[in-house]
């Protein structure tokens, strides 16, 4: 709760408003500082275990042995089973050789990571838009506040899983969590996000093994040669019935069960 | 250029839309990789500059004496005058030990380069609706892609200078080259931002020496406990005729008393 002074046109009046937390998290990894990032404090498990997988710090759940958040103090500490290569190492700059391409993956350890779509589950532009519209129904926080981002996992029946969170990455990043510790598979499902599809946005989605992302923004071009790559169709802008297909749009197919197209 | 099948309702049909281009860039000072960055490929140099200087690898403008930039590869070299410290150091997470406000500089080159506004110009709430406005129509990029950021300058005449880019950040960096590159000083000025004031937003302002920054977005807590601690007026969702002012409301003020004209 913050006290401000609202002004409509030339006159202010002080009130009391709810603003989004911002909340440093520290992740230490076998002893050492491995990354800081700024989150929105819930699910804080969920978000360490994606965002490790993500990096390609654990390859498996089973390879984090160990997890302690403090919370007070803001501080992540990590166990892994396997030894970790130098932090720096994982984000160096890396420039792939061969053709204008493979640029588009800039740090080895997304090459490392990031695997090529191969559920070929189709979805209606109708349940896109629905689920789109579900997904908005759950973002409360949003609304109260407008500076947090959300993901979620939805099926065809609906929306599976959401989180918010203030940082961009992190909401996916808690999915990714959710789903390596509940075993949830990506299959039939689609992911949906608040926020712009850029390069980072589409390589978490590769890495969690989806085929389709759903986004109420824009993407940007290196996200959309990396959805090119590694077959994932990219929607963005899906508002109310309208959405733009801008990759592989292959699974998203105009009829419905038992329905006849006119051409 | 993008192929894309844009829906609405049921049907499809290809089109050609612009897509933002989102560009990796690599930043190596003394012949050691520093960061790499997201950015939209243009102004490099003022954001190169102003990305040092805000993590705090430049004190002064004088102190960088060579930026070479290569397009083609997406690296920028750089050479200082005075060495860097170890890079990781700049970065490594900071807790201050003697009250809850200093844990807000997460970390220590922030902590080194953020410093308390000093000017006390104030602006009319008039005219921040009215510099919000010249904002807007300055945003041609957004309104064609709509996945970018910007960040400007103003006066109370009008917007000086106006930077997009897809990189939350990389704005207010450019606009920070700009200023260390023409020797523009931050006095009776205000800047505007497009985004969520974040911690990192907020902080770049401080380091750029501004005393009120207009957003028509919403800020966080910890951007908010800093603008406290720093002296800077934070207003957020200047929206039409409204805005919500979250600290030091002394610089809006319905006389205006300072703000020259420029030229």
């Amino acid at each position: 709760m913050w006290n401000i002074h609202r002004y409509n046109e030339q006159y202010g009046q002080e009130e009391e408003d709810i603003v989004a937390v911002e909340y440093p998290l520290t992740i230490v990894v076998n002893g050492e500082e491995f990354a800081t990032m700024v989150c929105t404090p819930m699910d804080m498990e969920d978000l360490v275990i994606g965002f490790l997988a993500s990096e390609g710090v654990i390859l498996t759940y089973r390879e984090l042995t160990s997890l302690t958040i403090d919370e007070e103090r803001g501080f992540a500490y990590v166990e892994t089973s396997r030894s970790v290569p130098f932090v720096k190492e994982g984000q160096k700059r890396w420039l792939g050789s061969c053709c204008g391409k493979s640029r588009a993956f800039y740090f080895q350890s997304d090459a490392a990571t990031a695997k090529t779509a191969v559920d070929t589950t189709s979805f209606s532009p109708d349940e896109c838009y629905q689920l789109m519209e579900s997904f908005h129904q759950e973002a409360g926080m949003f609304k109260q506040t407008g500076g947090v981002h959300q993901a979620a996992i939805a099926g065809v029946s609906g929306i599976l899983k959401a989180y918010t969170d203030i940082g961009r990455h992190n909401a996916l990043d808690k999915l990714y969590g959710w789903m390596l510790r509940k075993q949830v598979s990506p299959k039939e499902k689609i992911v949906i996000f608040s926020g712009r599809i850029s390069s980072e946005v589409l390589l978490k989605v590769s890495k969690m093994r989806f085929g389709l992302l759903l986004s109420k923004s824009a993407p940007t071009d290196l996200a959309l040669q990396l959805a090119d790559d590694l077959n994932i169709t990219a929607a963005g802008f899906v508002r109310g019935n309208r959405m733009n297909v801008y990759t592989h749009p292959g699974r998203v197919k105009e009829e419905s069960k038992g329905g006849v197209m006119i051409e």
